[in-house]
């Protein structure tokens, strides 16, 4: 019955709302498809006549007449990092504006999900897509999307030789950027909690640590280099972790504000206070970083910046403007707030 | 130069890949369109050929003679709250399972914004959607959904006159039990802080709230229900005007986890110890309550079963099983922990 009511709705034609509007059929066509030739008054007014009818615009059949599907893919580790929902909601904000529709999927760094997400975007005749690519993405999946018409936009991560515009903060600038503010407070022993060797920004972020430690002459023990944790819960489990080292760290440098704030949660637990008994630097300065207890001092990394960047690269291409296929780097900013301070004598 | 790589790799026949491989067309057919008629082994086979000589297999054309296109389109208020986040983890891990597509966008209760979502989800041709209707959406925009071959189910939110399944927690029952325990610790002075009168979730939880303390013969002032906020952002700011009050309640009964834990956040910047000095219950129990400082005393609202059930209804729906049109309610549970306690004498 509801697929007779479809196909019903689609044998209502062109003609039938032009008549009733006196238009022609190439403007009703036209302002169905939100073409700028129509003026906005009378595209809205065609469309909301078409939806008063019931006739639907048939974009499977218009798709394959025309060159953009209007739709573009996105695809990141997982939507409940709110890193990465951040950046999604400015992707989602510069699509909006060229009323592009938004097809979303989560990874969750598993190569095989994400080669299903690009075959389909291939299967619907996506326009383009814009990924944080899966540890381990073969530069060769992306030069595969790119060669069936799939221009592709990398954003957080890199893959080596996509050649594809890469959007992304300067993570071992960042990094570094936060071990030095520890190191000027006082700090000798200092933790970098969180973070995995298998993405570039893992990889980066512990460079950036690792050398700002080494200019300032200070020792870096393998204890200290607490791996993995990439979520608050993970933050809060390294707490005991980090509590019970030998020699126990005086800061924590971590991997992200998401780590930061859980490891805080565990020092507190443990009924130590955060940013008193143990200083505390997040990386990202999520919304919630600056209402957190105490306020998290951490490094600004322009997601909504990342996001927006990597929308419009994306749209210039499909709009046949050139766009460079270097890395962009976006300069990170230190916030300092509660979280830290001088070490505590003992 | 792209575009010409799709025209060529969309030239390569199947009869090409089935003579390669030595099966027929039609299996080749079914095994490209994920058909169970044909084994695993043989299907994985033949994509990974298809895959390596660059054959795509083209689902815009394909959607045209088959009824179904494969998509799923989901919609609610934000994907940056880790409520929904949580309910769309389970939707899609049901969808992966039965190999849909999933299509997501943000209303963020912009009616405009839910509108094109359903006209884009028309086009396409999706399967059915799945939506958290945004605020005063009318019956009629689902029945139009449903009376053009897209069948709905509703979550979270209920739409009065739409007769289709809704999933969502009892809201008012759920309410009910967070004040019930602050009543019995002794508190008589209960604040509401935040949701708002205009979706049903909110109408709900606030009625839950007021019947729990007239049933037990408590005052309810006017200025101790402070409606609006819905984020940690909110509910940080709350913590003033809760504080500020004369009068002040010993306890604050939450609209959900997101508000009570900026509230916690906003006691302790007001250097107040949240859980000793003022009692606050969440909702939702979303994973960062138990980690939280204090722990948070919750009503666990079932998010992955409510996310579950409705994609699992709406598969049914699509398969053609009958599925029952009335409000589906999931039982809350009280979760108690270090943030409530009994009231500071003072």
């Amino acid at each position: 019955m509801t697929r007779g009511a479809l196909a019903l709705a689609q044998k209502v034609k062109l003609s039938t709302i032009a008549d009733a509007l006196g238009v022609s059929t190439a403007t009703v066509s036209l302002a169905l498809r939100d073409s700028p030739l129509v003026a906005g008054s009378t595209r809205e007014r065609i469309k909301e006549h078409a939806r008063e009818i019931g006739y639907i615009y048939n974009r499977r059949a218009a798709s394959l007449r025309t060159q953009r599907s209007g739709i573009v893919g996105v695809v990141v580790h997982d939507i409940m990092n709110p890193f990465y929902a951040e950046i999604l909601r400015s992707i989602e904000h510069e699509l909006d504006r060229s009323r592009q529709t938004f097809l979303l999927s989560n990874h969750y760094d598993k190569l095989d999900k994400q080669r299903i997400f690009i075959d389909t975007l291939l299967q619907l005749g996506a326009d383009g897509v814009i990924m944080s690519p899966a540890i381990d993405t073969p530069a060769g999946d992306i030069r595969m999307a790119e060669d069936n018409g799939l221009p592709a936009v990398l954003i957080a991560r890199d893959v080596e030789g996509a050649h594809v515009p890469v959007f992304r903060g300067d993570d071992a600038y960042g990094t570094a950027l936060a071990t030095n503010h520890l190191i000027s407070l006082g700090h000798k022993r200092i933790a970098m909690v969180g973070g995995t060797d298998q993405t570039s920004t893992g990889r980066d972020r512990y460079q950036g640590y690792l050398r700002a430690m080494r200019e300032a002459g200070l020792e870096v023990r393998p204890s200290w280099r607490i791996a993995g944790p990439r979520t608050k819960q993970g933050g809060f489990e390294a707490a005991n972790q980090l509590l019970a080292l030998k020699d126990k760290p005086t800061a924590a440098c971590c991997w992200n504000d998401l780590v930061a704030i859980g490891l805080m949660n565990g020092i507190a637990r443990a009924g130590l206070t955060p940013g008193i008994d143990i200083s505390v630097t997040g990386y990202d300065d999520l919304e919630e970083a600056a209402i957190a207890t105490p306020a998290l001092t951490t490094v600004w990394n322009g997601q909504r910046e990342v996001g927006r960047r990597a929308a419009s690269a994306l749209l210039d291409k499909l709009n046949g403007q050139a766009v460079g296929q270097t890395q962009e780097l976006i300069k990170p900013e230190l916030h300092v707030r509660q979280s830290t301070g001088r070490p505590v004598e003992r």
